[in-house]
């Protein structure tokens, strides 16, 4: 055994984590002095900032092995320059004076980095770039983006009941590296409720939970681009959000034009793509469900050996039309069925869940496994138990009351305000697509979306969503504001139409 | 206003997502067979498995359309042919017996896609091949892999009163789709949580929330190759797991000795290599520390526009030896600074940070937000409620009293069974590393882990983690089991050495 060196015996004065302060770096005299310079430059080069706690006099003086009073003489130093603060309990805090003793920062470009032989190289010019959202940098006071749900109706009592029960059963076993498919007990649920609900075959085995469609796409993208593809295809117009991110995996778009039976599924031959992207129970943005002989067919291309992503994106939300159960079930060998709670929950539990087909799973496991080994497990848990207690299927049964009666309020509003719209999609789903006929096809819905954004209302332009030109319209999101937000919202659109509304402003 | 056709009035009746049953399809007389037949076909092609529950009789009365009467009827034919049985407050369920009325599924080869022109092909042969990892696989008595901390002691009575706290204060906004760079709350939080105990530089603005480590790798990995670096250095003997995954992202590894201080830091530039990784506070798997000479070549290195990757798995974990501060303040411009809780609170949570070089910051966040749009919001929310209210810090410091009693334990067994082993990396950290000098250089130390394995116990053999050869070694993680435990995988490992325990068994 020759560890000793290396190990002495244990006991307190081995240093403090806190500004990594080492006893040892000490002067043998002095140490009420030394810790003070230590906070005092931790103050003025940022790393204790204004409201930064100070440790426990006793906690610190354990840590570095000095007396306890070394450490209150060292804070009562700092008290009374004013950079330091008792208060009742919360300890010692740095005040905002000591701010004003900050070093100024070295400037940006002076700490640039200067690339020299095997340095790394600046960013490549030229797309795939893929935009961010502005939907977290700049707020808006009336967001009618598409794709959010109604988060005031987010079930906190029911989401704290399920985390408390988790919490109290879950084994110590199951907080680390979870499984890489998804904890197994969410998974069995999914698959019940995935088949009850939308009609699927999934076996629990082949279920991958993952952080949102998003993830799913990516993980999808990255296997069919490493097995060669190159180009997919997907619905004209589409979602733009899908788009970009199939590119920025270096896949190529192709768009299929979209008419009121969904994806002209006879032209995907043309395009030699081997997978195609689709909405078919709801196409996002016009609303419309693939018609029964479109679904034949597009099932009769997938079975050549191609691949179908069905991005089932908010198929629980319908108002007044039947089901349309999931294609999966027909072809579970050539669709990969994606979904999530993003629509029926909230986003920001970036969960969803990926049924593939059986040759991709290996590959997809992979990817997720490099990706970020697996998804965090208690949020598992979690929606699990929401599963299993029904408390899933209540909440949803809620929020689609609540946003039909939202629908229902966009529509009125719409009739009163803007007559001659034609409004589209507003069966099923969280928005509605307003075509604006009277506008002529060469109108720029992205310079109307900017004019209504200037009367603090943000909704999409259909051309954001377009791949080849088309008559201009909004896409609508109304699942997120209540009703008088919504009238509010209609009414500033259509001040802002041009010869659209009755009632024109100014 | 032309949508009339498309919205029917609402009202009841429009159809049930439950197994999509429509009324529509039913014949005017017979609703109640149809809806049996519905059940028993759903039964059948196991949409409905044994367990599953049947919707409220009344709700799904008025989802179709019918009489309250017509469901309560079809549930008692189905329980009157043993489908389905009524349990007090938990509504109908279908029984076990169904599972026998099951078709059998059609067997996988005959399901196969036939590839045809424009078809998915199939995987490529050859690496990179990311393996699994065996843990989450295939059980064992004592696992006693490297990572993971000590689970049973996870905060779970502080992260429910977080959460609660968390959902009570939090708005409804905050659950939409969050900030790709993670929630500002969060970032705040962590930028004086790390300045504090690592003496990080943080700017909360480029501050990446992160899926842990794990995502950080990739994220970085996707830039570098994106940038055209294809290679990058590694310690030797250094993670095996970090490897396999800058390989699957397209960087080939190349590695660069550690001895007694370290990485040999003079031996990178002949590497050629852009970036290097390295664990400095506590080299894995040898648990050395970098010098501070090799630290300052490394840091000179590095500002000659390339990129250090400060791994800060498990700084937290400290024993007897004065604490390191991280690289990165001493050159933020060319350091990528990442770590997590996994080894602090549990790998289950995945969630870390990164703390990028600023040039880096916008490639990353499009890599971020390609991959799954940003993180999941309550745990970020719930992380920075556990670092404000200062209950992370008691959390750590728990811990670590903790896992200094399983090291002792484990190190005090060791000198008890394996009286001739050598013991390094064991003042600091969650796992130490066994040499076994009388058993030669050539000797297997994957055999030997397999053996060991034999006996119940998962150690990772030194080879796993190495490029070149070198002497054999087990690294054997002590943190996730109690002392009596660790000695009796200690006792059973040395029944397994050869000629290296006391009491050799049989």
């Amino acid at each position: 055994m020759s560890d000793e060196s290396e190990h002495p015996t244990p006991g307190s004065g081995s240093g403090a984590d806190f500004l990594q302060l080492d006893r040892q770096t000490a002067p043998a005299r002095g140490v009420t002095r030394w810790l003070v310079e230590g906070l005092r430059s931790a103050i003025a080069d940022g790393r204790l900032r204004p409201g930064s706690p100070l440790p426990a006099t006793r906690t610190l003086a354990q840590d570095l092995g000095v007396s306890r009073g070394v450490v209150v003489e060292a804070y009562q130093r700092l008290r009374d320059e004013g950079l330091a603060e008792g208060r009742v309990g919360h300890g010692t805090v740095i005040t905002a004076m000591a701010g004003h003793l900050r070093e100024p920062r070295p400037s940006p470009s002076s700490a640039l980095p200067v690339p020299s032989a095997g340095a790394v190289p600046p960013a490549p010019a030229g797309p795939p770039v893929l935009p961010l959202p502005s939907s977290w940098s700049e707020p808006v006071e009336l967001d009618l983006s598409p794709g959010l749900p109604d988060l005031s109706a987010f079930p906190r009592a029911a989401w704290l009941r399920a985390e408390r029960a988790v919490l109290r059963d879950t084994t110590a076993g199951s907080l680390g590296y979870g499984d890489p498919r998804g904890d197994p007990r969410l998974r069995r649920q999914l698959a019940g409720w995935l088949a009850r609900t939308r009609g699927l075959r999934a076996d629990p085995e082949h279920i991958l939970v993952v952080a949102g469609v998003a993830q799913a796409l990516a993980l999808l993208a990255q296997t069919l681009r490493a097995r060669g593809a190159d180009t997919i295809a997907v619905e004209d117009p589409g979602s733009l959000g899908a788009r970009q991110e199939l590119q920025h995996w270096g896949l190529r778009p192709v768009g299929v034009p979209v008419d009121g039976d969904g994806l002209r599924v006879g032209e995907l031959t043309g395009t030699g793509a081997a997978a195609a992207l689709l909405t078919p129970a709801h196409q996002f943005p016009t609303g419309v469900v693939l018609a029964p002989r479109r679904r034949r067919d597009l099932l009769a291309w997938a079975r050549e050996g191609r691949l179908v992503i069905e991005d089932d994106y908010d198929a629980e939300h319908r108002y007044d039309r039947p089901p349309v159960p999931a294609l999966q079930a027909s072809a579970p060998d050539h669709i990969a069925h994606t979904g999530s709670t993003s629509k029926t929950l909230a986003p920001g539990l970036r969960l969803g869940w990926l049924v593939p087909p059986r040759h991709l799973h290996a590959d997809l496991l992979r990817a997720r496994y490099a990706s970020d080994i697996a998804g965090a497990v208690l949020p598992q848990l979690v929606l699990a138990h929401l599963i299993a207690t029904g408390a899933l299927d209540r909440h949803l049964r809620l929020v689609r009351s609540r946003h039909r009666l939202r629908r229902d309020a966009v529509l009125a509003a719409l009739r009163e305000h803007l007559p001659r719209a034609r409004v589209e999609g507003v069966a099923a789903g969280l928005h509605l697509l307003l075509l604006l006929p009277w506008l002529g096809e060469g109108v720029d819905d992205g310079a109307l979306a900017a004019r209504v954004r200037e009367v603090g209302v943000r909704v999409h332009p259909l051309s954001w969503h377009r791949l080849a030109p088309g008559p201009p319209g909004l896409v609508l999101g109304y699942a997120a504001h209540p009703p008088d937000r919504l009238r509010e919202a209609v009414h500033r659109i259509a001040g802002v139409v041009p010869a659209g509304g009755v009632a024109l402003r100014g």
